[in-house]
């Protein structure tokens, strides 16, 4: 899967060229054609037609940013000249389903044996915790990149083995405990990753607490 | 209510204060004793009591920003160079309350009889629609900021008023309309906005067609 990313194939990283990855970034996500869409754009195209169709209204938020200073040249746009990212304290995607509020986080990993937890940060595992306890139902989607595998864990899954970490544990969930406690999510066309029929299936049981 | 806008008062508005307006208001937030909370400022104050007490999950979404250049320094956090302001696609603030999922827009005016619809955009009323057609709860939450009332108006009626206006009627909806068919916010210190009290009272009819 080297193709997905070609800056770092067919340049040397100068500063220059970092300095650019953001503008080359924006010019690889409009061949939608290709295999080499990343998870995010998989998910953002599947809410786009969720949408579409009154199936559900889902989207991504926008890249937490702390701005620091900003231009107001006369008569154009205000220009931000410093900014930085900041930690999300909450997950990248909320909505309503059916009436039934939806939040989740989407990673992948190059790891082919498991799963490394460092890819949740304690805010967005408190945040799914209450999210549960309102009623909602959140859950992660996690991508093995390498076999293009994609798992659907509920929340109280993936909070069993983050207190297991937490508890002095192995700091990664192993593939075959995703693929077994997870709901495996099919790669398609229209829509590309359909997730939302697992939690149609699977609403009344995604908030139970989870037993290994 | 002049005090809120030190900046305004204090200074001539050179271009140098505009580039430094961003760090300016950031001083003014730390500022919660005072009574120049702006609308966005109570709204956060709320959701986070909301939030420690177990009441509700409701986050304002970070503003939306087109990163166009990053700076990656030595060994230090990445410097966003050069972005714009988006607009937004959807509301600002969503989230679950007791199963309910919940999305909602805050707005003020200085304007003392009327409420003018430029506050909104289509997106933004596009997006509530779709909310309301999935049985999530909609409205915006109104501040007439020369008197400090603040109103929670339901979807429903803020998209009769929205349809009066594409039809060819007036650009805004008078106060009097907001007075009898929106819910009055009391203003409280703990607490600041308890919105909250209104969707739970209301739950039932929040989403009715609205006919005036």
């Amino acid at each position: 899967m080297n193709f997905k990313y070609p800056n770092g194939k067919r340049y040397e990283p100068t500063e220059r060229d970092k300095q650019h990855r953001i503008k080359s970034t924006k010019n690889k996500n409009h061949s939608y054609s290709n295999r080499g869409m990343t998870l995010e754009e998989d998910l953002n195209d599947t809410n786009a037609y969720y949408l579409d169709r009154n199936i559900a209204v889902i989207h991504k938020k926008p890249t937490p940013v702390q701005i620091v200073q900003v231009d107001y040249p006369r008569r154009s746009a205000a220009v931000i000249k410093e900014a930085y990212f900041k930690q999300a304290s909450t997950t990248d995607y909320n909505g309503v389903f059916k009436g039934i509020y939806i939040d989740f986080e989407a990673k992948e990993t190059k790891n082919q044996t498991s799963f490394p937890l460092a890819n949740f940060h304690t805010h967005q595992i408190e945040h799914m915790k209450t999210v549960v306890q309102q009623n909602g139902i959140a859950f992660v989607i996690l991508r093995f990149s390498s076999s293009e595998e994609i798992f659907l864990l509920p929340f109280p899954t993936l909070h069993y083995y983050w207190n297991r970490m937490v508890n002095g544990g192995r700091k990664s969930i192993t593939k075959d405990e995703i693929v077994n406690n997870g709901f495996p999510i099919p790669v398609g066309l229209q829509p590309r990753l359909d997730y939302l029929k697992i939690v149609e299936k699977l609403t009344f049981k995604l908030n139970e607490p989870f037993i290994d």
